[in-house]
């Protein structure tokens, strides 16, 4: 029973809004702390953050426990993909105490503590579930971009090797080159320099960012109809307000005036036969 | 008696037309010349304008007065966004005015004058409001943004420091870096100055410029979203035109059908009942 | 009768589909030899372009006096937008004929030729239309823009003058500068200079780059869905098919069953009454 | 006899996704090795990797002429978009086994055959239809800006020609010239030199950013439309779900309602008038 009660305990803690918002607070507080280490703060504010700090590591180990041991097995804990985010940062969190033996590895697990506002925050992992989602509609766009890229970077290493080693020397250079040429990075340099040697390479620079502009203009799209078509449906599912679900009304009271119509008829059939048999 | 009198006419003065335009045209030339002091202008034009202005501002305060006092309480007044953005205006506008220390604010302050156009032409007002109404939305991808940036920072700043401490010397100096990064300036130039040490790092700048590309593609299209939703909502409410409302108008007709039908069938029914009572 | 028939033959040339594709086709080729003049072509296939391009030019002119003399006021032909754009298109192309002065704006003139292409081709007035009906939405949204460019602009050239007078010399120069951060353009090489004197001006550069970034993406948004409802619009009015169309059918179908449950209804009192009647 | 049975042999060693797995894996792995010359592998993996090669090859061969040998008429096989697609691209595979006299075009056309994952992945298929279906809308919209960069590349090329002929001395280069200023590649350093001779020069560059950027933005809302639509349609003639599947639902219904009402018309019609006939 007592196990039950500190569940209960935690959990009450933990839907606790004043908790949450000193839960963020800390979270924020600690890396900001961590990261601008350059900035001076004094060893009392220090040490309060890395107590501070300890408490939130060990009430997340302890909820995190309390969470793995409640469920029927382990292996259904991490079925869950939010569960198995939660326990891999707390268990990053917890390297470092251990006793990490790079500090640079060390300080940079403690900048991942940053992901728990995520965990924490329930409109950030909405957001995070909604990005997710989106992105199996992009999975084919992406291998489509990639051959684009791949088929390019290969003719243009065959071609521009000579001209330019340190841009076009391997097909995996290239395609790096390729990537800046599709962000705009001083593109017209990379451009000018094999059109010396091959004036009709701007022929190579323009297909390129027109195919890659109009496959992203795609991936776009489709992630943009993606998304509007799940906010579109939730919302007609959640409120029934709208032009969806004045539609969805007026189908059900369509039905209805359909078996009204069924009874009237029936109605006016009986009302014959009755009137035919008087006769 | 007079108070009302005065009120009312300088109400009169505020909606008319033409005086609407020529104090847009005496706020937008006021402006131009205390922006563009380089071009040569004759004093006699520069005094009738320096008179111009003192009348507008001497307008706007009296209107404001006037708007300040006839609230039945001073806090109502400055309950209402708009009202305050005014107040702000014309203050900041009166301080000149009354003496200021230093003449760089001073004419700053002049500047911001322009901004009266906004609240001077309702469409601009409307565009505000709107825009602001989006914003919410933005909060916590802002956030989610934030936390990416943060988190490339803090990694930038441990492993690339040591190679180039203009860019990556402090987490708040990397996050520049990093946005100067997604909007594709130079980037590859800091790009290739870290891969001489780390031939691996182009894995970090393209993760990170997929991360945030993403991010604010989401971003774009929830504000794209919102805005669709509130203009389509606002459009159904005050035309009932369209598909919305003729949908409405057939949801209306079909309840009136119901009754009708409802009436029908008790007529039916009653038309049974008495003639089985005849029989 | 000449003149009508004469009128009629033109009319039935113009409409020619051939006599269209050949139009088009000299005047491209017309345009690309007068751009393109550094490109070696026959002097016998010159004289040929220059004997068609005459032609052309006789026969537009001729095509607009005729309209210009069938209507029944001169001042009603210049009332379509596209009658003035006609005649100026051709105006100009006749002007180098009758002896220009400088051969640089004889040549210019020649060039804007290509702009009869608009005219010619139905597909691009429709799309000139369209863009010009999305303009007006934009207005203020400009306006808007350019009160935040005026305000950096003032700001920056108070501020960075002494800095650097070649970028911040003058507000119009400032606002040209501006311009240039927007697009991203060596911006960073901007900011990295007021930097050394202002350590703090990253967050004028920032603040002004989401700013136009939100106004230029709500300005997008405005243009999107002003087309998309009038596409939809027109859709709808055209075809009456899909959604809109079924829905409309449904409006007009509803209509009709209440007409008819009103008889129905009727019926069923009428034939009450004539029952308590035989009673 | 023997012949159908290759052929449905083939064909369902075809659907097999084992064995399709198996050939992506193939392709991709051939084309990373042809690509990436410079990795070591070793000499027995690479002969595995030409032996498997071959076999696709020998298959898609085999697998193509059966196709064309099984159509009634050659000419047939050709009308499809795809299987002309399919054949260049297995007649292109097989030119260097046939031995090729330029190593560079044999290595190059060994590239290609990274496109035939297109033809044997369906989701790419369907991809790349949709991408091509969405052409058409864009042909005059893209002859739109053609018109718009050739005027300002000829007005360019008659101004900036003594100043810079390296990017105005010919309208091809001039409109070269003029995509980089589109892409805000180092624009400025372009505008900043015109504008020491012509200092309003800054005018032929802010418009023509501004209408290459309209232009773009609007050929952007022309797809994102066509896709919209398109998706929609397909969506709404596949599932019959959603908002346009119940508004057509509502519209069969509506006129069986019709239909009932008729019925119930004629049956009371009929009852009043045997009503009638007994009095």
């Amino acid at each position: 029973m007592a196990f039950t009660q500190l569940k209960s305990k935690l959990f009450a803690l933990h839907q606790n809004k004043v908790f949450e918002l000193m839960v963020i607070s800390i979270i924020v507080f600690s890396a900001l702390i961590t990261g601008a280490k350059t900035y001076d703060i004094s060893a009392t504010l220090a040490n309060v953050v890395i107590w501070l700090d300890m408490f939130i590591t060990v009430f997340f180990l302890v909820e995190i426990l309390i969470r793995l041991v409640s469920e029927p097995r382990f292996i259904d804990f991490f079925k869950k993909g939010w569960n198995v985010f939660d326990f891999i940062i707390v268990a990053a969190s917890l390297m470092p105490i251990e006793g990490g033996d790079s500090v640079l590895l060390a300080r940079l697990l403690r900048i991942f503590r940053v992901l728990r506002l995520v965990s924490v925050i329930p409109e950030l992992r909405i957001l995070i579930s909604a990005l997710l989602k989106a992105l199996p509609r992009m999975g084919y766009i992406v291998l489509l971009m990639f051959i684009i890229f791949y088929i390019y970077a290969a003719i243009g290493s065959f071609m521009f090797e000579a001209i330019n080693p340190v841009l076009w020397g391997d097909i995996s250079i290239s395609m790096l080159t390729l990537f800046r040429v599709a962000t705009f990075e001083d593109w017209t340099d990379v451009m000018y320099e094999t059109m010396t040697e091959y004036p009709l390479s701007w022929i190579f620079y323009l297909t390129f960012i027109f195919l890659t502009a109009f496959v992203f203009l795609n991936m776009m799209i489709g992630v943009i109809l993606d998304v509007m078509q799940r906010e579109h449906e939730q919302y007609y599912r959640e409120t029934g307000e709208g032009e969806a679900g004045e539609v969805h009304w007026i189908k059900d009271h369509t039905e209805q005036i359909e078996q009204r119509l069924d009874r009237i008829e029936n109605l006016i059939k009986q009302n014959i036969s009755t009137q035919q048999k008087n006769e």
